[in-house]
Order: C-alpha cells, then sequence, then structure tokens
C-alpha cells in the first residue's frame, strides 16, 4: 500500500515558524516518523513539500496509478482552493486531511475548509502526531473501500 | 491514565439507523473495542451515552478529579450547544472531539461546531474507527501536557 | 395502525397560556378528541407531552417497532433542536409535524422550521383542529407508503 | 357556504410534470374530489387555475362578497409575489395555503412564503391529500370566525 | 404636455381595501383630482389600471412617442419586479414613482424599491395626495430637462 | 400655520459643492423660495441650517409648542443617526423627510434611511423643488390630523 | 429538429431601447437571422415575445410535444421568477438560455439567475449573436440527448 | 413578596469554573447573600439550579400562582432556547435576567440574549453582587405593576 | 468617592417624550434622586446631559484625575457611536452603562450597543430605578477594584 | 486572426476525471478539435494548458502583441482568482469564458465567477462544444470591435 | 502650499490614552513635528482638533479656497460618518487619511472606513510617524493634480 | 539595513496596463528610484516580482536571516491568499504593504485584505510613490523596534 503525503505552503519551515501555534518538530523529522510508521504498519509513503498550488495539483494528478492513499496538510490552501479541491476529487484516491493546530479555536477565515468536502476524515490539534493518527485512519479507509470492491 | 467516553444524542441506536451515514456497529461493539485498545495502550475507559444535554454536563462535571482525558461524539448538540461547551470548558481536561461521519461533507449546518473551540483537537470520517484514532491522539495530548507540566 | 403522538415543552400550559394565540383547549381536550377520532379511523394513539429534549429523544427511540405514523408539535425545539431532527429521521417512520398557530405571520425566527425537513408533511394554524387535519394526513401518508412497499 | 379554489402556475400540467414530485393526479380529478367532498360538507367550490399572476389577483378581488373561504396553491408566486400577498389580504377572506409537496425539505429558495404571512393556516407534503384536508381545516376556520362574529 | 399615469396591481380596491393604511379615497376618485390638477397646470393625464405586470409594461412601451412624463404607484411589483425596472428604463421618459402608504414605516420588504433606480424622484407618505405631489414635482423634472436639452 | 425648516450637514454648501449631484441653487435661494411659498400657502417658516448634529436635536426639542410641521434634510444623518430619529419621534410634530437627489439611485448606504419610519412622509429626488413639494405635502399631512383631532 | 425561441419582457422594444448594453438589431432581424440559420442547419423555429409571465409560461406548456429543444432570454424574470423556471423544468425539454449583455458585468440583481439551475447551458454577452450560438449548441445537446436514449 | 432564584447550566460549578470570568464566590454563598438580603428587604426567596433544560422549564411552570416574581440567570441556554423563553412569557410574572460577567465584552454568540425579549430587565457584569442588584430591581418592578393594578 | 453621571441626546425631554416608554418622571428628578441616594452611600455626583456627541466626549475626558466611577446613558449614541466608546475605554475609569427601558425588548437596532463592550456592566429595564441600580453597582465595582489595587 | 486558448487546472485530466460531470472528450481532442476549427473559420489557435495560476498569468501577459482573441477555461481558478482577472483585464484582448459543465446547476461556490466581469461573453454547460461555441463568438466580438475602431 | 491637518476625536488624549495601541508621543509634539517637517518642504500647515462632529465638518468648509490639501485622522468617526465623507468631498480639496495604529490588525467594525473612499491615499500603521509620511504623500498627490491641470 | 521589495502579479506590465488607475511609470522605474532613495537613506534594496504566488512565498522565506525590514505589494493576492499571509507571519520580519490606487475607493472584493493583518502598516493611493513613502516608513517601524529590543 503506498500513500502520498504532501505538505502545503509554509510547512518547510516547521520547528521554526511560531513554534507556540506549530510545534517544535521540523517537516524532515515528521518525514521519518512517517516512514517508519509507515512500515511498521506495511506501508510506503512518498513525502513532497511545495508551497506552489501547481505544484500540489501536478504532484496529486501523478499518484493516479501509483498510490493507494493520499495524506494532505493543505496549510493554506485550505481556505481558498477551489483547483486543489477539484484535484484530490480527480484523483478519485482515498484522502485524509491533517492540520497541527486545532483550527477550529483560530482566526474565523481558517475554520470553513474548501478541501475537506471531498476527502474522506479530517484530523486536527495533534501537531506533528494529526499526520500518524492520519496515517493510521488513512489504512482503515483504503482498507475497508477495498473490501468493499471485493464483494 | 482515565478516559471518559461520552456518547451524545442518538447514538444509542448505532448500527440500526441510516447505516449508510452511520455504519453497521453498534455501541456496544464500538465500546468493547474502546475498551480492549485500552488496555493495550494502559489506559481505562468509562463510556456514558445520553440523549439529556443535562446528562452530559453532569457527566462532564463528574470527571473533574477522576478523568485525565475526555472523548466526545457530541452528536446533534455540537452544532447548537453552548452549555455542553461551557461545561467542558468547565472541566479543564483536554478533550478529544470526534464524528463517525465527514461532517464537512454533510449538511452545511453540520459544518459548524460549538464545541470544538474548547476541544484539544477533532477527528472526523473514519465511521468506528473514529473513535479509536482519537484515543490513541488523546492520549498522545495528555502526555505531552503531563511532560510540560513536569518541567 | 398505532400512532405516537408527541408533545413538545409548554404544551402542557395550554388553555391556560396566551389563549388569544393558542386558544382554549386544553391538552387533555385535544388528547381525547384525537382518540375519539382515532377509533373512528381505525387507528390508536398514544399521547405524551414532555418539557424535556431527552424525554422526547427517549420516545421517538421507543416508538420504533410500535408505531405506524408518528405526530408531532415539537414546540420552541422547532427552531433549534438538531437533537430532535436526528431523532425523527432515526425512527424512519412517517412522521407529521403540526402547529396550533400560524406560524408564517408571527416572529421571524419561528419561520424556520429544523425538523420539518424529516418529516412528511405540515399543518399550522387551525388551532386544536391542527392535530385532527394531521391525523388524517398521517392516514393518507402512512397508507400510500404501505401500497408502495407492497408493490 | 363557498370557496374559491385557486391553483396557480405549472399546475394544469400535474400528473404529468416531474410526477414523483408531484403525484400522478391531474387537476382534473382534483378538482372532482374537491367538489364531491365540498358536498359532502355542505360547501361549493369554484375552481379555477392560472399561469397568470394577474389573472389570480383578478380572481381574489372577484371573490368579494360571493366566497366565505379561499383555498390556494400559489405554486412558484409562493416565494416571489408581494402582490398576490396584498391581493389575499386586500379580500379580507379566510384563506388557507397549500402545497402538493413538503416544501421545506426541498431547495432553500421553496422555504420561504411571501403569501402565508396573510392566510390563516397552511398544510403541505400530503399531495394531492393537501388540497382536501385544505378544505376540511378551511371549513374549520370560517365556522369559528362566524360564530365569533355572532357574539 | 402629456402624462401617463399608471397603477400598479390591487389600487383598484382603494376606498375598500385596508382603509386605515391607504385612505377612504377611491382610485376613480383620484384619477378625477388628477385630471382637474393636470388641467389647472396645463397637462394632460391618461390613467390605466392593472393587476397584470405584463399590461402594465405594454403600456410603458405604448407611452414612448406621446407621453412626456409617467407617474406611477407599482404597488406590490414595486419589490419584486426587475421586468418593470428595465420597462422604465427602456422607455428614457422622465418618472415619478409615488405610494400612498410611508413604506419605510412597514413591513422590511416593503423598504427595498426595484423601481426607484431609474425614476427620477419618489413620494411616499400623503395618502391619495402623493399623487397630486408626484404631478406638480414631474412638471418639474419634464420642464428642466427640456430646458437643458435646447441649451 | 408655522413650520420649522431643517437643513443638515454639508448643505450650506448647496450650489458649490458637486453641482451635478446637488443643483446650482444655493440654500439662501431656497430659504427665500420657500419663505415665499409658505406666504402663498398662509404658512410661517423658520429656516436652520447646522453641520452639528446636537445643535439639529436642540432645534427640533424647541420646536415644541411652537411649530406645526416640521421639514427636514437630514444629509449625511440620514443614514446613520439614533439619536436624531429619536428626537423626531420625541417632538410628536408631523415631519416630512426631503432629499435633493434620487437616494435610491446612488451608492447602497444612501438607499437606507434611519430617520424615515418616524416621519409622515419622503420626497427626493426633484433638486431644490423637492423641498417645495414637502411644503405642499406636509400642509396635507397637517391638516388631515387636525381635521382628524377636532372630529 | 423543432425549436420553440422564447424572447421575455422588453425585448420587443430591441434596437431601440439603450442600444449602447443591447446593441442596435431589431427583434424581427434577430428571428429572420435564427429563421435563416436554423434551416441550414436542419431546423424550425418558432419564434414568440411577450411581456407577461403567464403567456410565456403558456408557450413553454404548450411546446411539450412538439419542441425538441426551447432557446429562451428570459430578460428580467431571469433574476426573479420561480414560477418561469418550474414552467422550464415541467417541460422535460432540453433548454438554453441566452442574453444579449454579458450579465456578470453589471449591476449585481443582474448576476443571479433563478431559470439556469433547470437550463441545460448558458451564453451571454455576444449581442444578436448569442441566439445564433444557442442555437447551435441546442442542437448539439439535443442531439447528444438522442443519442443517449437510442443507446 | 415571593420570588424563584433560577440557575441553569454549570453555575453549580460557580467558584470552581474559570475564576478570573465568574468569580471566586459559590453558588452557595449567593443563595445565602440572597437569602439574608431578601428577609432585609421584607421578600422570601426559593432558589434552584439546573443543567437540564427541561427542570427549568418545570419549575418556571410551578412558579405559576406561588411567585411574584422572578430571577433568572439561564447560563448558556440565554444564547439558545426558545423553550425557555416560551415559559417565562407562559408564566406572566415579572422577570429579571441577570449574569455574573459582561456578556457584552465577550464572544459575539454570548451578545444576543433569546430570553430578553420576555423579561422586565437586565442586569450583567457586576459578578455575584449581580444577583443582589437584580432584587432590588425586581422589587421595584414588581411594586410598580401592583400600584398600577390597584389604580 | 466621586461619580460623573451622563446623559445621552433626548433624555432632556423625560417626562414629557413617549412616557409610555420612557415613564413620567423628569431627568430634574432623577438627578435629585441620585444626588440624594449617592448621600446616602457616601458618594458624590455629579450630572450632566447633552445633546453632543462631542460635549459628552469632552465630559469624560475632564473626568479623569477627578471621577472614581462613571453612571452613562448614552441614548440614541448607545447604537451607533464608536467616538463614544473611544472616550469611555481612554478614562480608564469603571463605567456603568443604564437604560430606562428594556431594550433588548425593542426595535432591532436598538438591540446592539457598541459602548457596552468597554464598560464593566449594563442595567436596563427599570424605568428612572435603572440608576439608582447603576450607582449601587458601580459602588461594588469600584470597591472591588480598589481592594484589588491594594493587594 | 490570432487566438489563445487557456485551460487552467485540472483540465488535463478531461476525460478520465469524473466523466459523467465533465465527458469523455480528452483535452488532446479538444485542441485538434479546435486547431481544425478555427482553420476553417480563418483562424490560428495556440492551446496551453497549466495547472498553476502564475503560468496562466504569464501566457496571458505574453499574448500581448501577438493574439488577437482569447478564449479561456479557468476552472477552479474562475471562483478565487483576482490576479487572474487582473492579468485578463491587462491584456486589453478581448476575452471569452467557457465551462463544460453548467455551473449554475452545481455547488453554490461554483455560481460566483471573478474573472467573468473582465470577459466580453460567457458560455457554458454544452461540454467539449462550448469550447467551439467560444471561438465562433469569439470571432464575433473580434470582428465587431474591429469595425468600430475603423470607422 | 497651505495644508490643513485635521485631528478627531479623543486624539487630543494621546500619550496618556492606551499607550500601548497609540504610543507615547502628545497631540502637542505631533503638530510642532508637523510644522518643522512642513517647513522643510516648503509648506505651510493649520492644526485643529475637535471631539465634535460639527466642528470637523465647519473646518473642512472653511478650507475652501485657503487649503491646498487635507490632512486628516478621522478617529472613531473613520468607521460611522457619512457627513463627514459629505465634507471631505464637498471641499473637493485633494486629502490624505491616516491612522496611528494598523486598523486592519484591529477589532472588525474598525476595518471599514466611510470617509476613505473619497481620500486620495491612506496611511496606517506607523504612529506618530504615519502623519509625517502624509505631509509628504499629500505634497506628492497636490503637486501631480496641479501639472495635470497645467496640461 | 537590508529591504527586500517583493511586487505580486501583474505588476511587471506596469506603465502599460490600464494607465489612468496604476499610472505610467514602468516596474523597472520604480526599483530605479527605489534603489536610489534606499541609497539615501542608508538601506540596501533587493527587488522581485512573480506572477506566481509560490515564487513570492518561496522569496520571503528566503529573506529570513538576511533582510531586516520587507516591503511588498501583494497585487491581486491582497485579497484571496491565505498562504501569503501565513508566509509573511513565519518570517518574522517588519513588514509593509502597499498599493498604488486607492484601494477602498474602487470594488468592493477590493476592500478587504488578508495579508494587512500581520503587516505592521498599510500605504495606499500615491501611485509609484507609495513605495517610497513605504520605505521610509519601513525604516521607522525597524528602527523603533530595534530601539525597543536594545533596552
Amino acid at each position: 500500500m503506498n500513500v502520498l503525503v504532501l505538505h502545503g505552503p509554509n510547512l518547510n519551515l516547521l520547528g521554526q515558524r511560531e513554534p507556540d501555534i506549530y510545534g517544535k518538530t521540523t517537516l524532515g523529522e515528521i518525514d521519518s516518523q512517517l516512514t517508519k510508521r509507515a512500515k511498521e504498519l506495511g506501508m510506503t509513503v512518498r513525502c513532497i513539500q511545495s508551497n506552489h498550488e501547481g505544484v500540489l495539483i501536478d504532484a496529486l494528478h501523478d499518484a493516479i496509478g501509483w498510490a493507494d492513499g493520499i495524506l494532505i496538510n493543505p496549510g493554506g490552501f485550505t481556505h481558498t482552493s477551489v483547483a486543489l479541491r477539484d484535484a484530490i476529487a480527480a484523483t478519485g484516491i482515498p484522502t485524509v486531511e491533517v492540520h497541527l493546530s486545532n483550527v477550529a479555536a483560530r482566526e474565523s477565515f481558517r475554520r470553513r475548509s474548501i478541501t475537506a468536502g471531498v476527502c474522506a476524515g479530517q484530523i486536527s490539534g495533534f501537531g506533528a502526531h494529526s499526520y500518524q493518527l492520519g496515517l493510521i485512519g488513512l489504512k482503515e479507509v483504503v482498507g475497508s473501500r477495498k473490501s468493499e470492491e471485493n464483494r
């Protein structure tokens, strides 16, 4: 089972940027943890970060035919990008949206997610751990879809 | 580590009520799974379900001094109950909000959560599995708060 | 054919409370009239009134397996209770919503019904007579659903 | 007791048009049923259908001095016509508004009724049967107003 | 100087309909007063009333080439008709909008005028006298436009 | 019959300020025209202009016991001043609101009048002539109120 | 293949009315061009214009059984008529909505189309040419629906 | 003079729950202070707290025939409960609404009170002292109503 | 302990203006009552009324260094004046806002208070007595702030 | 006559992605059809697709001095990109916006087009054929602008 | 080149009032700095502060014929005063609006400026230095307008 | 002191694009002027323009550790990009936002700035000169922050 892990804009600064909101773990550390955890769960992850909306859309398209699941933290694009939403829907691959902070407790413009409507589930507020929960949840979602198709 | 698991209104009907949205697992099965998983994680859970807003508030109050974490699915009260939100805040205990379905993809009045702002994190869309992810996430949250206090 | 008749908060005060809006008939008289009329129509009614949202939800749950139709006047909960709406939907039993006064001609917050979307029909403005019209209408709805299922 | 029955735009297509929403009964059949039922109730009905707002307003004006009650299904004008509302109010005749489908469960622009505020009551969701319930309800309304005036 | 006087829906009932809001003067009396006053001011009036939006639009079109000014009370269409607004604009003839009652002190849906934006001026709240003030005002508007064109 | 004529902020600049919107007539000329016209109508006017909200409120209070009617152009305060609205209501004197331009055809924030709800009528769009129409209309309003009181 | 061409209110004035917005072509010329173009495409058109909403609805009803496609410019009714929308839906005939001007670049109340939701497509901004594009597009839509049904 | 004192949800936690907002005084202390102060003012108080909306409504109903005034802090129900508002109105007893904190300076959803519209007055922001001011104010309100009735 | 009592626009008319809303007590009587009550409580009051927003702001500024508390009824400015709000905040003096009528039960534009957010508390609905309750409450607020500072 | 054809994000997946909404024609096929059709019409097309907003803006800038018309399907950027709107306006080249599906009948966030206000016309709902209609329409628009400039 | 510097309500308290928002510089110091800086730039300034909206409007009127530019900090009136906006527009003199704090990062009601629409430019967030930047900017604006007129 | 100057989308067309709104100065000229002015002020500037949101975010990240201040004109991204806002906040470097035109006087969607809330100040409406004022203001902001840190 292959998983594409997509990190949106500004997440390359993790650990440096506003650590009281986003924590002290760096993106490199998150990717290492995910790779290790994936191995334990019998999964393979490929991790990509970009500040460019188009690069993220391209990466989603490239996942077609290869990835069984997608784990995405769309960062600031969560609240504004219809194009990203359309790209997730276009892949037809089960997708889980994660956020480091509890967006429900922040500025009002962060409470609306445009992308969540085409995802299978959402996890937010557990810091770097949100990604790990997302990976476990994704395994469950992909598994139950496959067993449905086999029926 | 003790955890209060709170199920809001109509969740006693799980497995029966609109199974294409909420799945076929019953509440009893969810509670058994949580009890088992909790044991593996070194935690104890106490599970309560009620259709009465007041009963849920009392249960939250009673958790003070006993519970280290709260896992709550507030059901229909998620979107209307200021009293429940106040009760969660009043306990001062780390709380994780879970939903069976992906509320972001349903009716618009389900997209607003009044309770989420006073929780530590949110998980939705993984069916009965949302509770299990919530339990793991809650362990993480409680753990990191304790290590902060010990510093 | 069995019918659950549910009266929401404050309806126990009928006949006493603001009679120029709600009329002079008491709830006891309404229930007697309904029982009599039901007999004529070959139906049985069971009448419950409560000021407790949770009690109403329990009563709806208890109707499963017993009642063929529900006649409900949700009172003030009409405009605020997502939990009650979910409970009606969960029963899967045809439901008719009735109001004594013409809610469309009163304060604007009474014009929005949260429960109506999951009911089969609505009747309002005929005073105590709204219930009787509701009973006749309910018979029609249940009858046509049964004949559909028999096809 | 004389009753004007007014059918608004597109109702001439009943039985043909979107039968899963509006049922299979034709307007002719509804009018026959109403005539028959009226006779049983000691009432006389006169039925008019028009796709022209002005024709409906003229018919309402012509009812003054002749009709004791009005049964109206304003169709699409329900949600847009202040002129029709003013015409109903101008007649001073007790009016009941009926709808075939449960408008509360359809598109949001159908949930607002401009005309309902000047009617005595509303009935919706019972298919062709909504008219019959409306006729019974209208009899009740007219009767109770007359007995009030005689006091 | 020729003036078209247009009365919208329900104004044929003036004097009869809700006299505490609209006064006791009939439409016939208003037209007589206007004819007399017009004569004194050196103007000719042609008065038309209709409950049909289309008839009012036709009348506006027919005014092109004949009328120098238009005096209109659009009744309930004031708040809903974009087509009537377009028709007034299409004539290119100076138009004054009048209302019997002070619409600013009534229901909120009466406070928005769709037609006023393409009129030269508005007068409301003077009962039947609003028309006479409108006629005097219209003379002024037409006069000043003509003297502008002659420059 | 005595009339207080109140001009709100910036009207002292009439004739100078944006003449394509407000015309070339100065405030002095308007007051002279009003004085002359008032004489013809058997009325006396007293004219006050101020850019100060408090001065306008004081002038309204001072009119109690002396003035039979008030003609007011509240200028920019039309859209913002609850205090001015309260002052007009407090005098209990029939008041007519006038505007030089057709406010319905300008910026959206000019379309809402806070003061109009407590006036008897409104006139707008006739340039300096709006005042004269207002004076005639005010005579009518005061006259009909007096004849009502004498009954 | 037969096509009903429906022109809404004020379109009879085309060529005369505000030519900088709507162009200099008259409605007669548009109908001639459409007839000629239809012939080239192997289609027959029947053209109707009315300022009466009811006449347009009647024309839509009459098209049932005869027309294979409908080309409609609802004029001002585009933004206000639920009844017209219902009539289009009731015909079940593929419909294309056209506008002469680019409504997206005009007043905000013109940006909302009530009718578009039940049409197959929309074309706006090409002046008289919008109709011709609409005819070509309609042929495509009707053709592809027929080939679907034949499968 | 008898007074019912009603405390809404979460107020049983007073002194414990977020003391920087709600103060350190417990509910028991508030009730003792009120009992003492009532004695000085020649009044009797009966104090009830509940987290159940239905229990509060019952208590209001039970006050009919016994209580001369009601002092209520509806807590979180202030902002959502139409049922509680209806119950207050149904008693017909003068009611004063009090809040510990200055709700106008907190989250926006706390600024709207659904219950205040049917109360005689409101007091907020004085901590535990708000109740005492409420008691004095209530005495005034009840007194002036009684002297009105005696006239 | 010195208190500034500020009365906003139109309050000079108290006793005269709409007595069914505002009562029959004059402003002079209110000030006498306050002076007397203040003496009993060991306080001194200085009372100012103005219809001028600027005069009220100046009075607030002048209170700095002299007054220990402020009692204000901002009248119509309550709902519109950001400048008055800024002035109250600028003084840094504990302020209590009072209203004669229960503003929560009046026109919707009176339900929003711009000034309340920077006050310590609010009292409304007790007629002239609101001021007296405000004075007692203010003493409490000032006292508790002083004792906090002394700690 | 040279035309730039711009395809926005996710359109590279055409034929694959959600074929029930977007059809089975691939982007390559659309471009071939356009090239062929352009030849027949005496036009040349250059086709570019990108998922990157910046690439689309650059392409628009590069069109200055070379292209006579622009045909654009902005995809998801239609509803969110002010920068793209500014780029279209900056070119000063006549532009036609096309959509495959009838956006007026889909999710509400797709009903608002930010880019349409600076285009000449819009076509939507004809599947791949929307582009061909757009090309014909663009020819008309460019032709009529050129003939205007030559006058 | 002469410049009117206008300071709105509460700015007389600068240096004293909430120094963490507005800084420690007093208004006297700002005026001295502006006078000095103006001299260097070959300009003359006249500085006026008032808490009275009417005084500010009068000052704007008095500037006509004397001032070449206006520098204004409208304080709390920025967000509420249509009358002040009209006064700025009436002068026809280039005006620059300045704010000490970055209003975009404060309460939402401070984000809307009613006056900015009729100014040439806006500067906010630089503390007392905002005025100096405004003076330099104003010189530029006035200079470029003069050179335009000389062409 | 080093300054990053960032120009957003479409600004590369300055001098060409809609010169009546944006002026005739090219971006090259603006950069030259800034370089020269920076030298005079003892500052160094590095200027970057891009139509790509991601490139702008990358540039902001790269500024960390090198730049002391940022001058940004986000162009169309001002109103839509949460990602850009997050990037500015992430740098922790004082930032000034500038606009060529007075955005407050243009289309309503340009009046909201998403980025301004995390900037130190804003300058708009002075054409190319806005940048120069921004540079001076930025020097002030950076200077005062440094002197704060040194305390």
